[in-house]
């Protein structure tokens, strides 16, 4: 039920906005007695906060153990993504709540979603700087790609209409995206494997054209 | 004057929000009589229709021409990324409102915002297909794309301070991390110069490999 009464009270703030929506109307959406939203919620601040709450534990859970998995750091990069756009993607509502009225949230809670977003960025920060130092990515300004980064995904609250798109092809062109702009492996590796072939097949052609050379000072006849 | 009205009211919009700011706060921060105000703006709402014509004819004027500009793809897709993070990059508090207060707005002023959005990517889009079809970017999803590349100039005024970052460098990084996403160009560019070369040096290789065997088998003596 607080799970219901918080899924309507995001999608009411989300299209309405917070200041506009009153309990009434948040009750009326969820075909309940106002009355009885009081067994969850004192008033419509601790409703957002709540949401809040939902929000930035939503993104802890899923997103911090990515940091510290025994994974590459582009892998650990490629489902940061997916997970952010997943999370994203499925509670549009709540994320848009979580973007836009931060303003009439509590002081104190207002430095707590400022923590998890800063640990967030900064988990994010230390997977690319990771790959950097191992050569798995090119040497970005890790600060400013998180940024692009989460402004690429958190936008997906703005225009993502379940109907129309599918997550997976939107994660699949996001994350592409991302990790050609990131990796330094893929082409790289393989113009060192061409480069290193031609290398090769260079030294080959000089030993034998020296060779034909030779021989055919050898047999003069055969001009 | 205006100028001056606008950016103010712009500033207050997006620290306080539109609803909870008054023209007399407006006047106040802007230090003016609220009576002079009247001559420029009839009300509240006349304001912030002008704050979103001003974003809309700024993303107009300096971004239309690209579409059509005489250069390649890729160097229209620079010159719009770079124009348009200049541009939210020096108008945070007109952005700010532009991105959280369209509910606010006119019916009629809000149909015309969506289209001057709806023109914008689709002169972006256009871009990306022009880029795809020429082979210069790789064969992306260029409605996605357009989301990814809005999105992550878009955020730019959540996060961006001219005292902390250097726009410059944002962009360098934004544009640089957008066009090897895209490209097709630089890494297989490259990578198909090389391939070339190899296929060259091996026919090369196999014509004198020919040729040795002939001459080998010419001068057995020599064996």
């Amino acid at each position: 039920m607080e799970e219901h009464l918080l899924e309507v009270a995001a999608r009411r703030f989300a299209s309405a906005g917070y200041r506009q929506t009153t309990l009434d109307d948040i009750a009326r959406h969820a075909g309940v007695a106002k009355a009885s939203m009081y067994r969850y919620f004192e008033n419509k601040q601790e409703l957002l906060a709540k949401i809040f709450l939902r929000v930035a534990d939503t993104l802890a859970r899923s997103l911090r153990p990515l940091r510290t998995a025994p994974l590459p750091p582009d892998e650990k990069l490629r489902r940061t993504v997916q997970e952010l756009l997943r999370t994203i993607g499925e509670n549009v509502a709540l994320f848009t709540v979580f973007y836009s009225e931060e303003a009439d949230l509590p002081a104190r809670l207002q430095a707590e979603v400022a923590e998890v977003r800063q640990r967030f960025m900064a988990d994010l920060e230390g997977i690319l700087r990771e790959g950097v130092s191992q050569g798995v990515f090119r040497p970005v300004n890790a600060r400013l790609v998180v940024y692009a980064i989460i402004g690429m995904c958190a936008w997906l609250h703005k225009w993502y209409l379940p109907g129309r798109e599918r997550l997976e092809e939107v994660t699949a062109a996001f994350v592409e995206l991302i990790e050609r702009g990131c990796l330094a492996v893929r082409g790289t590796r393989e113009k060192d494997r061409l480069a290193d072939q031609l290398r090769h097949l260079q030294e080959l052609l000089g030993t034998l054209a020296t060779q034909v050379e030779h021989l055919e000072q050898g047999s003069p006849a055969r001009r």
